[in-house]
């Protein structure tokens, strides 16, 4: 593969070499991450920074409208949008998240924006490290926004925001049950809450939520990346595109502020190092499944489970045997 | 040490010795450590069985309450019953869930009963393989029965479910609101609902939330390991001392049929199993806190933070320098 024009046609924001780039961090052949690997060493000196959003929120909330009106706001204003999904379900369930682009008719069409959908993926780790060179390679191609989606599965949430410059969770209108139904841990990171729905019917249900949203963010406790009024929560209608420039200057502001305040950078270089230290770990569980500590393990796990010796016992004699 | 003068007298019943046994398990110092590994080695062909009961349930639900009068009622048979806890957050909280034993004020004098409190740990591995292996003391000093507690912070119940061979899950009155209240995945792997204070003005409730809990029961994919009939929801007071022995007839009944099945045993083979790996993994992991490794991730972790290298790429290049 001739990796010096991929990187020249993707730097030109070429769609084709950007699918194909993709594709191929995405693949799990050895010759294919060698490609990848040099590929992204090869576009990581970039001129320009995207900025990386994440959203997250439950099923039926309203991310594929929202995700279509608030990018076509943005392609509207010249922008370049980038949407990736993120579904670590999606072996299980056999689909993906993205993978009817109708969900996203009008925003699939327009050619300034790049829908790419989630792959069915088994594990959390490789959807990881896939997500993550997507997007360099978005911002490589020089998107101005990439949106990184989640359904918020298992700690696919906390994934996506230790690999996003923002993070967004969009929220149905509804009584105190809703609050308690946010999982546990997705407040201290969100950064913006948007109450969607906020049209007909639901109008006066959407603001009463928001309020009991902002009254539940006062409780938490104050975070260093965060200006005067931030985490926020506000209200849109994704059906009926209001609310949403407001959501994106609002973003905007929170964005500016922390590249000022030196928040956006510290936490790109702390995120590198999270990934690079997870990386490590993986590679490292890997040796496990390969040859012969796997046959080893398999024996020794036998003789575990048969009570012919303790779990610890066997465990410390596979590490000096095999992998002092 | 003495290894075999302490087993001796732990297989004799002496509860000094098994205390002393379970502060050597619990001790992060090398030594020591080998000396637990030989201890449990040299104590693993036990004559008994005991009944390892897993119990969680959010703060305020009556779990110590619970113990003490579930406790009580079994010394009173004749029955041997150890109480464990886990608490992964009680290094946080600086202290341990059961380190007041006046919350099981008079189980904690029964001679028949045998208290441990939580150690302060920090890390869930840890805490893992102590608790584990205090179980294994426990069952090798003649106890019946072994009941492990756990607040449920995070993953600690189905760390606790992996070492127990019933799991209780104790659930306070209420709504529905509280059934969506329950974490994800933790009915599952819950054998018995014991839904608590189902006494005084709280009786009837108690009795709606328990059918409640049973239809939701009702819901789940049958699972191999269970007989007609469960995994079940009961109502119980503890204050009363109501139900606790219909609960442990059921317990009882669970626990023979498993035996019969060939379940019970298969699922000691297989927690065995599940844990050596989780040491293997753990063990290996290690490795990375050690130098030179250590310092040479702190290295290429700045150079990541920096720029000039990608994640992927410095994880590679460690990964073949130090970890091959």
């Amino acid at each position: 593969m001739d990796i010096e024009d991929l990187a020249t046609r993707i730097e030109a924001g070429e769609r084709r070499a950007l699918a194909r780039a993709i594709t191929l961090v995405e693949s799990g052949r050895a010759d294919h991450r060698a490609d990848a690997t040099a590929l992204l060493e090869r576009l990581k000196d970039r001129p320009a920074q995207a900025l990386r959003i994440g959203l997250s929120g439950t099923p039926g909330v309203g991310k594929s409208t929202f995700i279509e009106a608030f990018g076509l706001m943005l392609t509207g204003q010249g922008l370049r949008v980038a949407v990736l999904a993120v579904d670590p379900s999606s072996a299980r369930s056999g689909g993906s998240i993205l993978g009817d682009k109708t969900r996203m008719e009008h925003l699939s069409r327009d050619p300034n924006a790049f829908i790419r959908p989630s792959p069915a993926q088994s594990q959390l780790g490789g959807v990881a490290r896939r997500t993550r060179e997507a997007i360099d390679l978005c911002e490589a191609a020089g998107f101005h926004v990439v949106l990184v989606e989640t359904v918020g599965v298992g700690q696919s949430e906390t994934m996506v925001a230790e690999m996003a410059d923002l993070f967004l969770l969009l929220l149905a209108p509804g009584g105190g049950d809703e609050l308690q139904g946010v999982k546990r841990g997705i407040m201290e990171i969100a950064d913006i809450l948007l109450v969607n729905k906020a049209d007909g019917d639901l109008r006066a249900t959407a603001t009463r939520t928001c309020a009991d949203y902002a009254g539940a963010l006062r409780l938490l406790r104050k975070r260093a990346q965060d200006p005067q009024g931030f985490p926020k929560a506000m209200t849109v209608s994704a059906v009926e595109h209001a609310g949403l420039d407001k959501a994106w200057s609002e973003m905007q502001a929170l964005a500016d502020w922390r590249r000022e305040a030196g928040h956006f950078a510290a936490r790109r270089a702390d995120q590198a190092r999270f990934w690079f230290e997870a990386e490590v770990r993986e590679g490292l569980l890997a040796r496990l499944k390969r040859e012969p500590v796997r046959g080893a393990m398999a024996t020794l796990g036998r003789q575990v489970a048969e009570g012919a010796i303790t779990p610890t016992a066997a465990a410390e004699e596979l590490l000096i045997q095999y992998l002092q």
